[in-house]
């Protein structure tokens, strides 16, 4: 197991303009599991309940997830969210969250997971978080993922978290609502300064930029006309960045550039359906075919300036 | 005279949270010929008042910008705008327009002018545009830009000049605005249908993209910590692409990632001072310095995918 990958796995019911599914799998652990599946052995530290479904832990299981540390509490049920979304998709609204099993979860990291050499922070509580860092001995790399709600209700924990890693890796809007700043360039300056060697900055359609000390890396999305559901792209951006890291000799800025387009891949399959089911079910041909489209849409050819005056 | 430039020349009075300008040079036409001027002979059609600066036209004409379709008109003032921004600075804020000598404007071209082989039609009302286009004789490439107001009250004018250029060049609200929908690709799938060539999408510190029938580019914007003003920012960069274009042998694909390059790093100059104060005393060296940043930026290092499973 090289990736360790702590999170939410829960049953979704979502309707999105293009359709809607019932009591389908997600969360944030199952999105980036499955998404870093095609490139490191992944386990997941996580929790479900009894009333969750066989043939998602046998999915998981086919696609090479590690499961020693996803725990079965048969005192509840699963983590449940229904939500929806409209227009441009660009925010989830919430109509029902069942933390169920995941109230009293208490990510214990089995013995074969402690030395894991890679941690992919999911977004859950911070305080869980750091639970998990507190558990693993010399991780090579650790990024953590968040989101608003532990900004508005936890910015002291989740400080404490983006003191103690090597990536934070949040959405801009996040990014400025933390640094309390209009200024995206100004903000991912600010987060750089708690510690981290790199911020990443999932902008959506937008596409992610990498921000390092000294340096700087911008990548689209592949534009897609179809979006059917957005829920976990961010989740499988960092499933497909940490994998590919996982898998490489050296953590070089080059290195996290490819991390960054795998993880661009990954993300554009997990919305084109519902759940993991295209992100579950992918061929290498598939990656190759976007990795290279992400590589024309970014070429600039030579250019050397001729001025006039 | 190689470029064709119609559109506003103005006097500007703006507030941004980083200082304020009182009664400074502005207008589509003005930013536009500015950031052209440093690989083309631009020209400008346009006009000013009766209290237009002697020294805006000597800094006009030291940077070898055309004047003789600028018409004076001595009967009234120069169109004046006065606005402010706030927080992110994504929208300008109108305190008062007058129009001043512009709202008879007539845009009759010289005869010299009849002949541009480039013709960039700057934000103006789309009526206008159209009486530039009857105009010129047989240029080889033609854009427009044009703005929200347009979209709303003139739509089918619009329409009218989007299917006779070969460019068309607004921002992305304006782009989902004018097609109706929420999806970025569909919009500009639908505007190229039009007849344009390529549709350039203007997204702000997003950067632009470039859609054409069969292919994409997209382009980051210089992430700048300090933004000073951003008028003119979207005139800077439809100048320096149409700049470029102008000075090159064949429109290929090539020479238009290259144009946006270019049209990019004026637009970056542009926002960091009020006016066309920065883009009017660049050097080359400053011209070089950012399209190599650019390239840096959106680099893809070489990448063999390799997949586990």
């Amino acid at each position: 197991m090289k990736l360790l990958i702590v999170g939410s796995v829960a049953v979704d019911t979502i309707d999105t303009p293009l359709g809607s599914v019932k009591r389908a799998l997600g969360g944030s652990a199952t999105y980036a599991s499955v998404a870093s599946s095609y490139f490191t052995t992944p386990g997941i530290v996580g929790v479900v309940g009894n009333d969750f479904e066989k043939k998602h832990i046998n999915m998981l299981k086919k696609r090479g997830v590690d499961l020693e540390g996803l725990q079965i509490d048969k005192s509840g049920k699963t983590f449940f969210w229904s939500g929806y979304y409209e227009g441009d998709m660009n925010q989830a609204i919430t109509r029902d969250t069942q933390l169920n099993v995941f109230e009293t979860f208490n990510p214990i990291l089995p013995d074969s997971y402690k030395n894991a050499p890679f941690v992919l922070l999911g977004n859950i509580h911070p305080a869980l978080q750091l639970q998990v860092l507190e558990q693993v001995k010399k991780p090579r790399l650790t990024l953590c993922d968040s989101m608003n709600l532990w900004i508005t209700i936890e910015p002291k924990l989740l400080e404490k978290v983006f003191r103690k890693v090597d990536v934070i890796c949040i959405n801009d809007g996040e990014a400025m609502q933390f640094c309390n700043t209009s200024s995206l360039p100004k903000a991912a300056k600010e987060l750089l300064k708690l510690g981290a060697k790199y911020v990443i900055i999932k902008k959506g359609a937008h596409g992610v930029q990498l921000f390092g000390k000294k340096s700087f890396f911008s990548l689209p999305a592949i534009p897609l006309e179809k979006v059917k559901d957005p829920t976990g792209a961010g989740d499988s951006f960092a499933g497909g960045t940490m994998g590919y890291l996982s898998n490489v000799k050296d953590l070089s800025e080059d290195n996290f550039r490819r991390a960054l387009v795998t993880g661009t891949v990954m993300a554009s399959y997990c919305v084109e359906n519902f759940s993991c089911r295209k992100t579950a079910s992918l061929k290498k041909e598939d990656i190759v075919k976007r990795v290279d489209m992400l590589k024309e849409f970014s070429r600039i050819p030579t250019y050397k300036v001729k001025t006039k005056i």
